[in-house]
C-alpha cells in the first residue's frame, strides 16, 4: 500500500471545517443567516429542520464560536441569532458551493437561484470568485442578490404552509 | 413572522451542494482524492471510514458524477476513485474550507498543515484564493503543496496502525 504523506484528521483543516460544515442542517442554517434571516421560526421554515435539530445545530455553532445568540424582546424572552466575524469568513465556503451547484446541478434552462451584482461596480459576477468587470475579489458584503422569481415565490409557499399547519 | 424573499430548497444550489458535501466522510473522501489518493484501502486509513461507509460515500459520489471508479487490476479486479471534472471543480469548496479553518481554528504557533505555493511564480500563496504576488485565481492544479514536519507524521502513524491491526 502506498505510504500517503500528508496531514491527520486531527490536524487537518478540512477535518476541522467538516466538524463544523460536514452536516446538511447547518449548511442551510448558515444560507439562512447569510440571507439576514435570524430568527427561530423563520429559520425552520426555510430550512425545514424540527426544532430539536435546529435547536441542537444552533447550539452547536454557537459553542463553535460561529454564531451569536442575543434577546430581541423580553417578557417573553426571544432570541435571534448572527454570524460572528468567524462566521461571515465562511460566506467564501457557501459561495464556493453555490458557484459550484449552478455549474453542475442547475437543469438546462433553468436560470440562476439568485443572480448577483458586485455593489461597487455594479457588474453581474456571474459564478465568479473575482468581479469580471473589476478584478475585486469578493466578499461577503460585496454581493447584492436579486432572486428569481421562482424561488422567490417556493420561500413564500413555505411560509404558508408552515402558517397553515 | 417576516416573510423570507429568497429561494427554496430543491431549487437552492446551496441545498444541492449540501446534498452532496454536507456529510464529514464525504469531505475527508474528497480531501483524499485531491491528494491523489484513490484506494480504497488507503482512504479508509486515512479517512478512518469503516468499509461500509467508505463503500456507500464512494457510491454516492459515483453516482453524482463527482468520481469515476475504474478497474487498475485484473484478477482479482481491483478498482481506483478519481474526480471527474465536476468533481475536480470542488477544489474551491474544499480550499475555502481549509482556509477557514487554518484561519479560525488553527492552535496558536501550529503551522498550516501544508504551505501551498502557486506553481506558475513560486510565490507562497498563504491563505489566498488568488496569488498575492502575481494576482492569478488560483484553481486546481496550480498549486504545489509541502505538508508539516507534523502532519506527515501523522498521515505515516495511521498507515502504521492500520498495517498492524
Amino acid at each position: 500500500m502506498p505510504k500517503p504523506t500528508v496531514i491527520d484528521t486531527e490536524f487537518c483543516p478540512i477535518a476541522k471545517s467538516a466538524d463544523v460544515m460536514g452536516d446538511r442542517w447547518t449548511l442551510l442554517i448558515l444560507r439562512e443567516l447569510f440571507f439576514g434571516v435570524t430568527r427561530f421560526e423563520a429559520i425552520q421554515v426555510q430550512t425545514g429542520a424540527r426544532p430539536q435539530m435546529l435547536t441542537d445545530r444552533l447550539r452547536r455553532l454557537q459553542h463553535m464560536g460561529v454564531i451569536l445568540r442575543s434577546p430581541y424582546q423580553q417578557a417573553p424572552v426571544r432570541h435571534e441569532y448572527v454570524l460572528t466575524d468567524k462566521g461571515k469568513d465562511l460566506f467564501s465556503v457557501l459561495y464556493a458551493m453555490r458557484n459550484w451547484a449552478e455549474r453542475w446541478q442547475r437543469d438546462e434552462g433553468t436560470p440562476l437561484a439568485i443572480t448577483y451584482t458586485h455593489r461597487a461596480c455594479g457588474h453581474d459576477v456571474g459564478l465568479e470568485t473575482t468581479c469580471p468587470n473589476c478584478g475585486k475579489i469578493l466578499e461577503y458584503g460585496d454581493l447584492k442578490g436579486t432572486p428569481s422569481l421562482h424561488g422567490q415565490s417556493a420561500r413564500i409557499a413555505k411560509t404558508d404552509a408552515f402558517n397553515m399547519r
